[in-house]
């Protein structure tokens, strides 16, 4: 037997009793006539403690030869602790060791194993099996494990059922790059790996499966970008005849069920702002609301002013930064500065500072009179020792750079609670955007999203001020999930698949799927949570790459085992 | 909204009650005066009921149209049914409908959706979303989804961790074939898609998670046979500091389990047969225990009595099948012809029939004296009226041709009770076998699989001696699950790969997993479970294909999305 119990089990009840553990070497401490041994496993430590006098001299050697992180089995009395060590659940407790094995060494090891020591990432991921003994991490992927069944348990109480799709797809005409997969019996043909289950789902609909789900891998063959991953994990799901609103009731309480399950934390309803207003008043679709400092545009105010930067300007708008009095110059230039390096077309940042003696300064005061800067000022609800910072310019690259101005500030200034969570509900997508280089639609959330009957009507003139009945969920300015109510009428999927495929495109991908359609298909919406940014978003993680057993690299590559590598048969 | 009831739900309490009920058009009766219609979705059916004297002319022009298989919505009153349908839940109840809406029509269907109507399987994959609308296949899938729900509660319940392990690895030296990924980032580099997580769960070991589990996708592009897919679903599970018969004891009691929870069947405890009985006594290492006729080896018997076809043979077994005193020749022979068209390498089928009147007729009367033919029928247990048939060869083969003989005759002759379940572990597989074609060493169960201390000795001399800490599970002749305890030990890991690799690939493919072994490896084992086969096996159903969402067909193609294809990019 290799355990009686685990190193983290004994307690004073067990005084007296003959154990057996196993488990890793954490500590040694020798001090002359005695030695002590820590042994840790998943669930604990425990304290061995070895009295010098009582050894036969086989077993001193043994301990002798013991490394830091060997693994032992070792047999022995449960006793009562002098010295208890409030810090650990077994600290009342000690075990004086009759007999030991070493099941086996471990050689010096790369980096040391306690939390607070972050080694270069390529040496942690190559022996990411050592790595993910610190507990920090350790304890990142028995978050996940539980984030996952309690996610699970919601489901299966409400008759979802667990529906496994294909991986091995049909390569599709979708936006981000898939991952091909050459057929061997097929000489020249090409499986690709889905990148979600989305045409799937459908069709389960279709089938009449009324609910479903599934926690599944899912592929992009991307350049990465620091939070995303060649493979990641989506809880996808679908359900029928039900509406947007009870959709977002239901997965609403999902994750506030999920949050108050795991952390105890009870999340207030969630907000629901549109598309244009959350991208007006925030400049983002996915704005972190545990602060405010909004966006205020100024057009009407600051416009045939003859200050041709701002008459030639589609937008200028302003953030209003509260109690900044002490902001210098050199900030304001600091500012400037960081928002020239994030690769966004902007002009100058513009600045108002309103003085706490009530007077006015700003980088504009030849262009304005203090009358209309007072009136900027008043507009944007500005108080005494408050600044304006204006950018001007068109509208997309303006608000781009306000909503990363203003998450900057929030960081820089500490006006995040990063105790709180501030969900909210994005809605009303537009169902195409145009894109700049290319001059073709592409689509906000995909092809299967049904336009809102109220905007239907404006489809063949107006497809850009189409409004579709999707819907994102963001919590603290991450996408945690996004989804929408999808088309089930053939002839509108059809005009909907028109504005992005030409017709040879569509109908080599899609006809199977209208005529499906064609079959008795039920309204349906649905959902895609990404459970690797859910995962850190509850741990209030910037990286996903810890909540990841295994992760690739920011070049897809992984460093433990050397994929992908060259094709060496034998 | 869609509905206020599903189809199944409504019962006498009902009645007088408005409802909203959506589904699918299941029956239509029209019977002058009065029409009937019966909706269908997941949970049940319901009668509609239309009284023609009280329709407005718009309602009854859209009854027309109505089609088997459109999807409506529609609003009305719960009344009470006078002739009750007690087949169904809601039999008590119809629902004069008030209002109707036709949500989507539904053409006429490429084949009629009724369980018995099986249409040639190209046919129903092309259509795969109609042909899970058969109650029969649709019900599959619900099993599925409560075994993986069952199976995970389990789990979970005894601390097990669900961790996920990457699908995208490197290519391997493993027996069969894996599908490879080229990166578009590494020019001619390759991921290959994992076979099984086995290293990455080892890994895990390593890292301390002591219990891991994973329901997950694996790859395997192999030509198919009829119960493989080129992506399966493994149930995957690793524990630490676990002797080979606690790992036993755990894993038939989660099967236990499930059996119990699932059909209320409570299967005895597991058999235990070694790899080497096994083969002896039922020729398989997966035998049908649902019924005995096991082989009885006859070689000393029967050698050195100057039967030249005997003694030039390895070996000479035979089986007794009882009660077969009415096999003629012509059944005979037509054994016989059934087994040379199995691909086996065999020698002509030889019989012993003990008449009824105590009589012996036999193909080798010629070279043996009835004394001896009557001391092989007693050996074997045989008993008038019963017939011994023989094979002679080569051992392998003979036990083969006997193993699928004896299944033959099972249900040829009705031997086997379709209720019953009967479960073993088949143990103590050999290290290694060789291959006749390659005369190399191939390994029965994977590289890691640990010999028991018993037999490490024969190691360096006669490895195909040396047997191993592995287990098989296999109820009524399906291979469920199988695993073993692993090596732990890196100087053992590495005699081991010696066996099965040159030097230059065991550098390259398992360098970094032995240097892993160097870092304070646990002892620990585990074992992975086909999920697609272990749901086959419940529902008494020979192949895996219907409890497949969307299954490949035999050649690995999806009919319905055209996969794999040619490459086309827009």
């Amino acid at each position: 037997m290799l355990r009686t119990h685990t190193c983290g089990e004994l307690r004073l009840k067990n005084i007296g009793s003959l154990v057996v553990l196993s488990g890793w070497v954490y500590k040694i401490r020798n001090k002359g006539k005695i030695i002590w041994l820590d042994i840790k496993d998943r669930y604990g430590i425990t304290q061995l403690v070895f009295q010098k006098i009582l050894l036969k001299k086989k077993l001193t050697n043994k301990i002798k030869l013991i490394t830091k992180e060997s693994v032992l089995k070792i047999s022995g009395i449960v006793l009562k602790r002098i010295h208890k060590n409030i810090n650990i659940a077994t600290g009342n407790i000690e075990i004086e060791v009759l007999d030991i094995k070493i099941l086996n060494y471990s050689k010096a090891l790369p980096f040391i194993i306690e939390d607070k020591v972050d080694k270069v990432e390529s040496l942690r991921m190559k022996y990411r099996y050592l790595d993910l003994r610190k507990k920090a991490i350790f304890n990142k992927l028995i978050m996940r494990s539980n984030i996952v069944r309690i996610i699970r348990d919601y489901l299966n109480k409400s008759s979802f059922i667990e529906i496994e799709t294909p991986i091995l797809i049909k390569s599709t005409p979708e936006g981000s790059r898939e991952f091909l997969v050459p057929s061997r019996i097929y000489s020249g043909q090409f499986y690709s790996l889905h990148q979600s289950p989305q045409v799937f789902k459908q069709l389960l609909m279709i089938s009449g499966f009324d609910k479903y789900y599934q926690i599944v891998k899912c592929f992009r063959d991307e350049d990465l970008r620091s939070d995303r991953q060649p493979e990641f994990t989506q809880i996808d799901c679908e359900m029928s005849f039900m509406e947007r609103k009870d959709i977002l009731f239901f997965f609403e309480n999902m994750i506030k069920n999920l949050f108050f399950d795991l952390k105890k934390i009870k999340l207030n309803n969630f907000l629901k702002i549109s598309y244009l207003d959350v991208k007006k008043k925030y400049g983002t679709d996915k704005p972190d609301l545990r602060f405010d400092m909004h966006l205020v545009q100024l057009n009407y105010l600051v416009k045939i002013k003859k200050f041709k930067n701002f008459d030639d300007s589609g937008e200028i708008s302003c953030i209003c930064v509260k109690n900044s009095f002490s902001f210098s110059k050199k900030i304001i230039d600091q500012l400037d500065f960081f928002l020239k390096s994030k690769d966004l077309k902007l002009n100058k940042l513009i600045y108002i500072k309103y003085l706490l003696n009530g007077k006015i300064k700003s980088s504009i005061n030849k262009f304005f009179k203090d009358s209309i800067l007072l009136n900027l000022l008043s507009f944007a609800n500005a108080n005494l020792g408050d600044t304006l910072l204006i950018l001007y310019g068109e509208s997309e690259d303006v608000r781009n750079g306000l909503s990363v101005l203003r998450l900057k500030l929030a960081n820089d200034l500490n006006l995040i609670n990063k105790n709180t969570f501030f969900p909210l509900w994005v809605i009303d997508f537009p169902i195409a955007e145009k894109d700049k280089k290319t001059n073709k639609y592409t689509s906000l959330h995909h092809f299967f999203t049904s336009p809102k009957a109220s905007s239907l009507s404006l489809l063949n003139k107006y497809p850009l001020s189409v409004v579709s009945n999707s819907y994102d969920m963001v919590i603290n300015g991450l996408e945690i999930g996004g989804g929408s109510i999808r088309i089930h009428n053939k002839i509108l999927q059809n005009k909907i698949f028109k504005l992005f495929f030409d017709k040879i495109t569509l109908s080599r991908e899609f006809d199977f799927l209208l005529n499906a359609f064609s079959y008795g298909c039920p309204p349906h919406g649905g959902i895609a949570f990404g459970l690797d940014r859910l995962c850190a978003l509850l741990s209030k993680s910037n990286s996903i790459r810890n909540f990841i057993a295994f992760p690739k690299n920011n070049s897809g590559r992984d460093l433990m085992i050397n994929a992908p590598s060259f094709f060496l048969k034998n």
